[in-house]
């Protein structure tokens, strides 16, 4: 029986340093992680930034993904080099070709364990779905966001990412660390088992769907006047409805949440979202029913 | 009546947010604290740093206040040159004289808020004291440490560092801001009952002497084999015995803790510090009789 061929990444962040460290534990003591036989690359994303604790050096490679950045030959960004690079190597049309990516990331927003998805690809919708079903995991489908584009694991025909937290940079945390090994196992594991034919899809999914970001008050020098309040900081996948407080500062009442829809917050607080002008991103919770096609693309990938 | 000159410093760490923000509203806002008429300058460490998302550019600026880097003409790191200049301006020889210095820090380790101060100077243990007794808070006695040295405030006559945590770097927290503004109102409370001899001190100080740092486990290529266990994981302060399970890594049993004496634990798992090979740093619960000398020398820096 073939299988799928699966690329692993960790670090695509160099200030997140948990799945690195796993990763690196797990390459010399194979026996860490059982991979039910499944062809797997293992790459750190982005090595450079890593070794000097740094998110990235000149432009975030989870957004170098860009079909502009990717086919412009003169870019001297070094993300956007080791953005190519990476699907030289690894790419669907690479020299060690993958056709499944799964993206391991750290938030210090309090997520907990959760699948993030771009887009509405059958196969990642099948795949999240088994997350889902096996450990519970929420699941944020990025969608319609014109001002945060050119995800890694969009270039390959099925990836997601996996985002682990709260957790600060920098930090190795026994927590995220068991974490990341839990999702890294029971990933091998569903792929197993769909290979196998064996594995039994659930009826529904729960997406929490991307509708929009919204940044911290800031005055006209754009500098921040509010801090996230007190009741939503941790309060990620909580629902926000009308009234409720959002964010506070001193000299003013709470500043409220003011939209007649509720919505599902998430990243609340993400440490390196600020500058991206992010205080946090507001979902919808939608239960949608599994579709066969979702599950045959999933099949199609992992029997290819 | 005289007083003292007090500077207030933020951002010492330009990855330390919090303390800057909450400056920063402070200027747009003098009425936010209030400082009982004393004389203060405010001045934020490292802007160079701060506005790059960096602890720092070349050297920790708080490591900088060394009199041989200092005193050479040569040195090309920013840090450096920013700590000469600090000097010029409120050292208690610059421009702009100083003769007390409170330096605003945040930590990624679950210490609550804390005063550290460094060495024995009795206005420093005195100060302490009254932060301790006003307060609760913990003193963490930096001292007889050969590898970690030139901090700021020992370059004024009297001077303590606070710290406040646990929060991620880079990130304004409710709590974090909160917290630092009541340490910042009670410092001008304290000081103004100081200056006008209606001050009670304590009767002792309870001091968390530091002995020593430990670092990670490492392998023969310096790498990190273990994390901090669970157990000691957000447990500052709380003793740590032989036997206690300490260090945690995938294939061995927890690393124990094997000295015979207890320690209270400080800074664990600080981001920062993981690049000094230090995970946590062991002091000595002690509780001393406060000297009269002590407030003496406390009293006649702020009534100079």
């Amino acid at each position: 029986m073939s299988g799928p061929r699966l690329l692993l990444i960790a670090g695509t962040h160099g200030n997140e340093v948990n799945a690195p460290w796993l990763f690196k534990q797990w390459s010399k003591e194979s026996g860490l992680i059982d991979t039910y036989g499944i062809e797997t690359e293992r790459v750190l994303g982005n090595p450079e930034a890593l070794s000097v604790c740094k998110r990235y050096l000149d432009m975030d490679l989870n957004r170098c993904f860009r079909p502009d950045l990717l086919e412009s030959t003169s870019s001297p960004l070094r993300e956007v080099l080791r953005a190519r690079e990476l699907l030289n190597l690894y790419g669907p049309r690479g020299m060690s070709p993958c056709n499944m990516a799964i993206d391991f990331h750290s938030t210090t927003s309090a997520m907990g364990s959760s699948v993030v998805i771009y887009g509405r690809r059958y196969c990642d919708l099948a795949f999240a779905a088994l997350f889902q079903s096996c450990l519970g995991l929420p699941v944020y489908l990025h969608e319609g966001d014109q001002a945060e584009k050119g995800f890694l694991v969009e270039q390959w025909p099925c990836g997601l990412v996996i985002e682990i937290g709260p957790v600060p940079q920098m930090v190795l945390d026994c927590g995220i660390i068991s974490q990341t090994r839990l999702v890294l196992s029971a990933c091998f594991e569903l792929i197993a088992a769909v290979r196998n034919g064996r594995q039994i899809f659930p009826d529904c999914l729960v997406v929490h769907r991307h509708v929009k970001s919204i940044d911290f008050p800031r005055d006209k020098q754009g500098d921040i006047t509010s801090y996230i309040h007190p009741e939503r900081q941790g309060s990620d996948w909580r629902p926000i409805r009308q009234g409720d407080s959002l964010f506070m500062g001193f000299n003013d009442e709470p500043v409220k949440f003011d939209e007649q829809d509720s919505f599902s917050p998430v990243f609340i607080n993400e440490a390196a979202y600020c500058e991206k002008h992010i205080a946090m991103s507001l979902t919808k919770r939608e239960v949608w029913n599994l579709d066969k096609d979702w599950e045959n693309s999933l099949c199609s990938i992992v029997c290819s």
